[in-house]
């Protein structure tokens, strides 16, 4: 139910023509039952600014495709993430557009693109084991309207590789820093800009990596200031923040 | 050494007046000497946009107080966090202006207010002992420049809490949400905004919650969209990072 | 030994037929020799009303065959969980009626249907990945007399598709949440309705969820009261509870 | 607003006495306006049957003594825990008919006592030092209106003090089980019975008792079917949802 | 170098027949170029009672072959733990005597039975799962010379199972008690025997049961006197220590 | 009830002084009610042979005093375990002969000393800050009737400590090993003797010793074999058990 | 840019050849430019003394034959660990000198030999399982110019073996011990030499051996003193270390 | 025992003067008497270089005194680590000399002086709060002989402090690196120098940082060669491997 909707049915109490126990029913579900309805015709992109997100892990290559289908039939674009070349080609049968990005393990069909902003979003990763992380984040900044630099293998172990990006880095809105093993490149990166930073510590590692978790808290306990952190391996979620945050720029 | 200090020891070299040997050995140590000592007159400011914050715990008062009057020789303003009463009365004899936020255990030194910005940081906690991790956020926010509003004791349990001020928490620019137990208010926040949301987990809690933990990967874990996280009862952290994707709205 | 056996064997001591010696000893193993029989022929049922249920993990299919056949001997009904194809194949074999739940994992054999309660269990779930816990709990519950109502999908971070479904609630006699991630369904459930919720963590999830423990946490930790929690996974343990729960309304 | 308030405001919009547009505004923050003042006046009584507890640990004497007051202003009773002697004085200042429940660390006030219901809570303990949470799940549970058995120091380490009180526990409606160190109670009293067992892991204990956690960890793998768990040391969530189920055999 | 031969050295010193600084360097050496060599002729046998037990998790199939060929080649038996039917084929075809029990994935080879002892060791598990560790015990205990008496599937649940065998168990020297889980066996066990409990934690169950760490946790913590644990899985472990524990009862 | 009353009991049947109704009542109830009764009047010391052991943490030096009292009234010794001075005072109170072994913190009374077993118990430590976990098993297997004997400072550093003192381990019925840090001497004296040995981990140590978790693990997972492990600084639990196992060699 | 290309633009401010602004822009960036450029050509060698390792975990045969061919067209040597024999012949196809370790799971390059150290580094390992790790140290400190002895299966339960070879132990520069279970083995060498030893914990245990954790933190709190820690399995950074140590010597 | 007595001993077995029975038993304790007694006369001299190191905590003060007055009579120096202000005055009041380092809560006796070697050990820290633990290394370092260069503050949140260092850095033969919250400092160090780096993990900071685990995870998976690890705060340990370390350059 929308605003007119509302004042349709408010009218319609005044003169008569709606019986008040009826009304009162009706407006006690309204909120509810019009964002309902809003889930399968596109209420996710008008809260959200962008549809519904398919995580494929755990779902059936044919689950996916029908997710997948009702989706785009509602909105422009599609992103599913975590998927399998399985996964894809189902996909791909409904939706002849879909398109998959390997190392990123994404599926994306896009029907009218995002416009394209102003500012950039600068992806990093420590090494090269960490770049599928790094890429779904830039696939996902990508779909969502952002202009994406990349800046792959600069990890603390051999500085001079991160400086002489250095002045670029300057230049972006909003950096996704990916590192796995002691997770110290955020921490490095946040002590050289004054523009926020998405830690994304990625399970790369052994031993005492503890899948990640070692990544994870070095991030959390950074001493440089401006550092925010998702999930182990979470390319999708920094991502998805650094598309909100970059949007502020233009707003 | 700043830049126009920097154009003068270039034109002494052109005229002469500096030899060559001389400011070769100078201007290796340029960017680091020059830094180095920049740690004590601003150079942080230069960097980040705000002078170094002092993190209190660990450090005697003496020391707090030694190194507040160095930060404000050289710069407007001054932000101590996790600063006791003690350690407040030394930094307030030597620095008269310095005001104690008790809630927050903060102390600031305004001597120029930071020129404020038109969006709004949200302050969003779940309960009433959650307030200090969420005043150190605001005070922190505050001194950075930013219009800040609070919405306390919305959590989980009564949702219409937080249904109520839903219209207002979609003005704000980035909100910043801090929850104990089982953090499950970012994610319900998250889900309701298409801003970046930063989710701070506090030690609330007994038994299971193991001092903040449930929370943190509860928040790590988030279902919605645009979350990231900071350290268990980092409000500073929050506040810090809200304050630089807020200035990005008007840069 | 039942009530008559023992009057049979203090006649006995009191006419002299008996030794005291003897009576001494078999008095001593009385309420254990009686219980241990009981365990082959139903004392299960007696005592906890419904006969043991098989946990097939870890068992060969012929070692669950051979227990459910016994166990059917003496019971109207069966139910065995965490089942492979391969193991109904087994017990198919064994009992003819014998019924594979695939979503649930488990098989059932029901002879003569415990009679309908009049109350009802909801079961919810946060996302379409959590369905086979959710469907163990159905499948428990159900097979123990109980009428289900099934509510998926639901998760936080689209609160308007619980909100649609909170009237029916609001009906239910007790209510299973099933959910993975940052675990967050249980605590905004227990918030809406005033009957006891059963928290079921799920393993969906990565990284820092650590294969359900963050939503394992999140749920012991709920600030909405009236919230227990059971293992990871543990649809069958939530609707064993559930059932319990339910047939006091009509004892 | 009350279902009254709402036909009036209906009645004054068909009457035209209300602009419509009036009527819109304040339609739309129907249900969350008034819960949100229900939150002071009543309405967490009308959603839970029982007005909002309140947690004391991390607020001050003074907090509690005024919550407590605004809470007893709109209800007949009132719940607190985790009470230090202090913050009851501070709140008998305020509240002359307050209590407090030393063992239990508890206080409540009770203007009306809640109709006693003839179904009984049974409330077990291991050992006498799991004492202080088994009261709190008992303070809860009579506040609420339910009959209590207490049945403390009947751990496993010597079964017959458990099996001397065996028929007695097959007359409660449901069971409370305290304990701390291995936790292995609420298993042992979970097979001998067919109502819900309600598995509270106390912190007593050392060593690798990790405060709770190895009775904890026990208490969900129980193999005893019909067991749910709460937080460590949680007497008062144990008392509110055992209130909860003992109200349906009497709904 | 034995004590003859050491005598034989000092008498060679004595005689002149080897020089002074010959015998510093030989005697310097002596307990640990000795016990050195003891490792390939059967020193642990003589120290330990019992031949060195090869672990096979992690060495190939010829490698176990090879040892086990040069153990049996100094010792009269031979025992290997955690062997795959691999494993024993390999050594089969090198050792003609070699026997393989599959539940217990050992491998023995039995020249010389050691001599039976008139104690006996009481081998207990919780469940059906737990048998293959359970066996291990067997077979260790038996192997090294002691009667052993099985009692399986004797859990918490139903505690009539274990009440039955009570009388028994009263009998043995020393009680092995598996169990997985809660782990609430050895426990109620440790209750009913004044003889020494080693308690095995096996790694049956899911979720929050961690591999073994709950009932792990749950044994150390047990409020049972008397009882001593083991690694998660280690039959070995718990048959060889009962073994020792039950020679002392003829030494 | 004993076997006297029992027997008496049968006799007033036998005689018809007592109606068989009466005596079925009776009867049900014996081994539960006796049992019961018995917790104060000496079961315990017919079960386990020793009375209740008295752990102190967590009761006040008043319950402690009670207990004892009520111990010592059917019982000839008394162990209370985790006393602090406060406690022994409450207790010297009321049992006059009770002593308080400082290094240990325990509380004895000694009225009937147990009977001296030829055995020795040997305990161990790896240094002087674990004297305390080892006092307190000594202080235990002395109550119960046990020659220790004390190697204290032993740890792995310097091996040649321990190597002094081999031979007299040698002779030992069982023996105890204490150990902080990295919990390595059990390892190596089960590498040197024939017996089984008890580890106990205690909490010496600091940063990733956790508390005496390292030592633990370690235990847990000792190469050598015989090895048994308690819960961390539990040394009572340590002299119980070896007592049981000493116990051995003589019946 | 090297120091004779500084004097040069220097010269070239001087006599205004290049204009100031130039020249500050080309100053800012000095440091970091040159190291970029170094990336490519060597400056790791230069740096570090060895060039960049390539650790092939997570890398694709093709990814690491390519960095290989990099790698080795601008230094002498080459190393790449945890390569399997696919990666292995990978690399074999573009590089024609390469040689696989299969115990230690790495390639080697070697065109010219690092020049022979005279000072030994001892590899020691507890069990034979362990041996993969040690391997991948002896191979690292092998091509790095290190003498290295081998002492394999010298674990505590069997300490004579240790001792047998303790006086060529003293003669090591640096001794690298690798140890799962327990982790015992780096104390007890720790307290028979005076030369640096490096630990290694290997994830060969089960159980409570939690991957290699318990030795970890067993070798993070030895008593002994001169022991540092790598991480579990890192074979590679205790024989990089170890050279780095070693090389002193001759330094 | 020395060389010279063992070579007495032969002698009076060849010309008869002590009987061989004697001369057996006597040389059978040889090596393990003769350490043993060097306990106290100063073998852990011999044989690690310096005399026994004594930890503090949980030492009386007494016990401390007495043990440092011990080895102060058979060595020239003493250290104590952990040692509070009245365990210095303990010490003082029987060793006249004892010096007291506050910073580093050290007590040392130096009355002949280590000889200084040539190389420098390089001890940095990454913030002031880290200096305790940087204090206890150096004050190791130097009492063992070496000469010590601190660079404290130098955490990368700002490079430019480490660089301006750099130079320095690369002097030093061996690095000692203390680092809480991140621990990112080692890594990034460890990239720059071609010496062996120790990293020393700190308990400086809170929530995620877990006393010091987020930082001793973070060093023992650092990208950067030649990196090993000690145990949280152990100053000592870093210092004294160290000293060992750099004590190799000149042998």
């Amino acid at each position: 139910m929308n605003e007119a909707k509302l004042n349709q049915l408010l009218n319609d109490v005044r003169s008569g023509k709606k019986p008040i126990a009826h009304a009162v029913r009706q407006l006690k579900s309204y909120a509810i039952h019009d964002l309902d309805f809003a889930r399968v015709d596109g209420h996710r992109t008008l809260r959200k600014g962008f549809p519904e997100v398919i995580y494929c892990e755990g779902k059936t290559p044919a689950q996916v495709a029908k997710i997948a289908g009702t989706i785009v039939k509602h909105n422009d674009n599609l992103l599913a993430t975590r998927a399998s070349q399985e996964t894809y080609r189902a996909v791909k049968r409904v939706l002849h557009r879909a398109k998959y990005h390997e190392a990123a393990r994404c599926i994306t069909v896009v029907r009218k693109p995002a416009p394209k902003r102003t500012g950039t979003v600068a992806v990093l990763c420590a090494g090269t084991t960490d770049i599928p992380v790094a890429e779904e984040a830039v696939v996902t900044a990508e779909i969502m309207g952002n202009k994406v630099k990349r800046y792959y293998d600069v990890g603390v172990a051999g500085l001079h590789r991160l400086m002489a990006v250095n002045h670029e880095l300057l230049d972006a809105n909003v950096l996704i820093v990916v590192a796995g093993m002691e997770g110290a490149l955020p921490s490095v990166v946040g002590g050289l800009v004054d523009k926020p930073v998405i830690a994304v510590p990625s399970s790369v590692g052994y031993g005492a990596s503890f899948g990640g978790i070692a990544a994870l808290l070095a991030m959390l306990n950074s001493c440089a200031s401006g550092i925010t952190v998702v999930n182990i391996n979470n390319g999708f979620g920094a991502g998805y923040a650094a598309s909100l945050i970059n949007h502020l720029s233009q707003s």
